[in-house]
């Protein structure tokens, strides 16, 4: 039970909202149960704090915790009643098909795409090194903890999409003008969506094998990145449905 | 020029950050370039506020203001240089395709559906009375200027279910355990999307015609609504690509 707002580990647990702090102690903030369950799944746990007079409903070990700690380590001031202390994921080398985002910073469209990827069977996520932050908590709570379920690498693009077509992937792309319908592809690929703001950039768009376009209505002139993200990675992966 | 922040315009504008006060003046704000530009063509300014200095690049008159009454009339701490007031759109009938919303809460997720509606060639969107409100600032900045060209109606839905089903449109709903792969409608229809979080009501569930499903990984419980709103959308207007 903690109940002091000026107990070390809560300091530490709110500064967590900090990029800087995240990555110089590897834990980031998972809130509310749902993400909380997800993240016992995943064996990701450091601690839960849950609130007092709460029924331990987690088969996991908590620490009892005031509204005000809540409130204060969530940055929320609807604070949820349990969050997950968690530490940062161990990647592995890229597996699967895979999803490249291209400096992509709307928190909410990242963990849309995140969310998507997962349903859609994406195995790895591969960020620019100036996308939004993978454990900003905006992102994880959109995410609704699919972040477990994909394994992320953040850095070099171009790096990342030579190794990529050194393994043999279908690297996939988008283009206003000369796009393609996407349709099923059963190869190994991977697909790049561009920032919110300026789609792909120059130098990655020459590194594409075949760039792809969702058709849409004269009136409209883009889609939400998060949508188009998952429109896409639907098409491509579409089972077949009994 | 106005300068004052108790200028008298300038406090009622202020206050349609407020649904009670958009709906008393049928007044409501449109923040930012591209918004401004998609109100004019649609005919429904009632003023422009020009932040001092900058060109006015918009063939309208335009008032200019300074950047703390730009502040104040958008409730943002980063203020648009220029906004739009608007009068609210005269909406007719229900006309074309139709998309039925059962108390979408997010208005994130309702400015993105009614961005991909138009996409998609969707010509009315309902909305039952407990959706957040469409003139929410939030919703605006959402639907990227696409509120201007989609017909809105709000109220009851088993009634406009029962006008379109009167009408000969086909209703499809959604179904985790039942629903089939959407694929192109080419008879008129209407969708009806549920709330993020519990899908379509029991009472709505018994008017659909059809329902769907987005077939997805076992590991995901779900989509983002504006994602699977607009997959679904895509797929059932998907045109011939050439």
């Amino acid at each position: 039970m903690i109940e002091s707002l000026n107990n070390e580990k809560i300091k530490l647990y709110a500064k967590l909202n900090d990029k800087k702090y995240r990555y110089e102690n590897k834990l980031f903030i998972a809130p509310g149960k749902h993400l909380v369950e997800e993240a016992i799944k995943s064996n990701l746990v450091k601690e839960i704090l849950l609130l007092q007079g709460e029924e331990n409903t987690y088969n996991s070990d908590v620490t009892y915790v005031t509204e005000d700690i809540l409130k204060k380590v969530s940055d929320l001031s609807n604070a949820p009643i349990v969050l997950a202390i968690c530490h940062m994921k161990e990647n592995t080398n890229i597996k699967g098909n895979t999803i490249i985002l291209d400096d992509i910073k709307d928190p909410g469209n990242l963990g849309t795409i995140i969310r998507s990827a997962v349903a859609f069977n994406y195995e790895t996520i591969i960020l620019s090194s100036n996308s939004v932050d993978i454990y900003n908590p905006k992102v994880v709570r959109a995410t609704e903890g699919m972040l477990f379920n994909i394994n992320i690498l953040t850095g070099n693009l171009p790096s990342f999409i030579t190794e990529l077509k050194n393994k043999g992937y279908l690297i996939y792309g988008t283009d206003v003008i000369n796009g393609h319908k996407p349709t099923k592809e059963l190869k190994p690929h991977a697909l790049i969506i561009g920032s919110e703001a300026i789609g792909m950039s120059e130098e990655i768009k020459k590194l594409t094998d075949k760039n792809l376009y969702i058709k849409m209505n004269k009136n409209c002139e883009s889609l939400n990145a998060g949508v188009s993200a998952s429109i896409l990675m639907y098409t491509l992966n579409e089972d077949n449905y009994e």
